[in-house]
């Protein structure tokens, strides 16, 4: 039984979605693990992690919608002094994941035909985000 | 250290909740593993998967009008050539859980005792969905 | 490879976060890993996981606000046998964690400076809880 791990560096543009499948794909294959387990880790609270589809870009722009209506910008916050978006990102944060965990088999994670693994930036501002990946197997 | 995989197969009809806990259990119990780490993974970007209490089935009917109140069926959505019960899909997946971590101990998984492993259909029509399940121990 | 499991019992005292962080530090110290995979989860249904920021106070109060505007107190559910609090709690955990994943790095699990690992308690009442710590590594 191995491990490996990486801490991916991913440069962000404002809220959205940066997909991380084809770097993580990589990180797997060249740690030569057949069977195992990858946790996608993000060190920050206000970008997080969401699976979801690769194929149609609308789905990404309907779902940063659907977070915008859930936890929108106002008034209403106590926590206000780092901007009017922060408070918003950590409740777009809490909604998402700072956690995947995705087992491997025949060297890849076994995501579906459909899935991509994606940074959700939730600040206004771009930001250079951590990204930590681990993998144990054999 | 070993490693047990299974892809279970799961009939769903329409919105709504599927008990896996019992499949579960006898995945683990087969493998011989004392003590590890369960990972359910959901290769599906409109079903997911929610760990929810196993004794009152109110509660999953009211858990499903709760995620159609946060993610309603609507015009509002720019992705909708796959339905209008699609978009909503993909947000509801969003709000819960793709994939779960889950102790084993004792040969089982840790589960507290009003607990259950749901999977969560969120397409007006049924599906045939995979679960993925890993398990890693000793 | 090795692995260290741990119970720990933590009481609340009503809706809001109970910080974790030292007592988890504390446990992977112990174990002696320098590398591997840290999992935290809650056997409750009513009760769940966060990691959000350790430093202002105010975003934790402003989390409470967001989650209980999201699954409000009310006479919308069929599920209230026990009690007005309890299918929101219900609601609530399910839209955050049961189970989070943490990469293990140098002995200490790889959170961001500004990241806590929280207890969520989303019952009126205080209750004693149960958060199962399992770490596999070497």
């Amino acid at each position: 039984m191995k491990q490996h791990s990486l801490r991916l560096t991913v440069v962000t543009h404002g809220p959205g979605f940066t997909d991380l499948t084809a770097k993580i794909r990589r990180f797997v294959a060249d740690a030569k693990i057949g069977t195992g387990l990858l946790t996608v880790f993000v060190p920050h609270t206000s970008a997080s992690l969401l699976i979801q589809e690769n194929a149609d870009p609308d789905v990404l722009r309907d779902l940063k919608d659907a977070y915008a209506k859930l936890a929108p910008h106002g008034t209403q916050y106590r926590h206000s002094t780092e901007g009017p978006d922060d408070m918003p990102a950590h409740i777009r944060s809490a909604l998402s994941q700072t956690s995947i965990g995705i087992p491997v088999s025949d060297g890849a994670p076994a995501l579906g035909v459909w899935q991509a693994i994606y940074l959700f930036e939730h600040r206004d501002a771009g930001h250079t985000r951590d990204v930590l990946l681990h993998l144990i197997g054999d």
